[in-house]
């Protein structure tokens, strides 16, 4: 089954994306969450810490996962070459990933600031954690910094293009055409 | 006078960093900063909205000083010039500012996560206002959010790096040396 489809958690993530979008995130509770996905709050509380957790709980996999394929790289990938590798990798992370739900879960940060500090706590964690996956590969750490500070930059804004864009341009697509964009930049 | 220069703001920044690395953010109060800088806690406010302000009362000018340096740019310059130009503007803004009181500051912030949160909202601010700068310019949305991304990260990591540097090593030189890295690893 994949990561985006229903069972239990995926429900409860339908749900509360609906009602951060109805009321507001603040104005929801875990109660009202775990009812509209027709489970108990017990339920609720097995899959999520709290209603926030609901929006971020899958980046530590993100994070894993871009890392992996960091360190997947050729070892005579240039720091660059492999952070790319990353940033591409995020492609087949989404790919289940309805993009409506992507959407109301932007919005929903978006007008929150307490979800928009947590976002930029996560982005922040990304980028530590590929500096460190390219120190691994023997790549001295203000070069480390800069291709991390550099994927991670590449990789939200196309997730931001991504969600703007018409319905049928897969994610892959726009992660592609903004590494072309960004080498055009920087050429 | 320059920017952080004595006066009774300079003295209050001094003192507050001085409690803040003695015993922690959390636990140093307005009136013991006051009381160090030899002022009232009435001057504290005048100048300060909270202890957290002391560590941050800066970054709206920095962002007006880099945004200014991006739209001073040539017309025909490329959008990476143009926020190459703001990244270099930064050299000049930090001139006076002593390095014992920047690396202060960074501890403090490393080591308290609500004021690791607030940096990074400060960043995310300085990022839109150079993106916006650039838009303004004529430049497509997506393409100045790379190159305001980009900038920023290649300023994070300026700055990093400039904090451990030898106490001899200008600002200035740090952040082109940074730049040429960043020009190394995207060539």
């Amino acid at each position: 089954m994949g990561r985006w489809e229903p069972g239990a958690a995926g429900r409860l993530r339908v749900a509360a994306m609906e009602l951060y979008a109805e009321r507001g995130f603040d104005r929801t509770t875990v109660a009202e969450i775990a009812d509209r996905a027709g489970v108990t709050a017990r339920t609720f509380f097995r899959h999520f810490a709290d209603k926030r957790e609901v929006l971020f709980g899958g980046s530590e996999q993100l994070e894993e996962h871009l890392v992996a394929a960091l360190a997947a790289a050729p070892a005579d990938a240039s720091p660059m070459a492999a952070v790319t590798a990353a940033v591409l990798a995020s492609a087949d992370y989404f790919a289940d990933l309805p993009r409506e739900d992507a959407r109301r879960r932007a919005a929903v940060i978006a007008s929150t600031p307490e979800l928009r500090e947590r976002e930029l706590i996560k982005m922040a964690s990304l980028t530590t954690a590929l500096a460190g996956a390219l120190r691994d590969r023997g790549v001295e750490p203000a070069v480390a910094a800069l291709a991390a500070e550099t994927g991670v930059g590449v990789f939200k804004v196309a997730f931001e293009r991504w969600i703007a864009a018409p319905d049928d341009v897969p994610i892959g697509d726009v992660i592609r055409a903004t590494l072309q964009d960004f080498s055009a930049l920087t050429a």
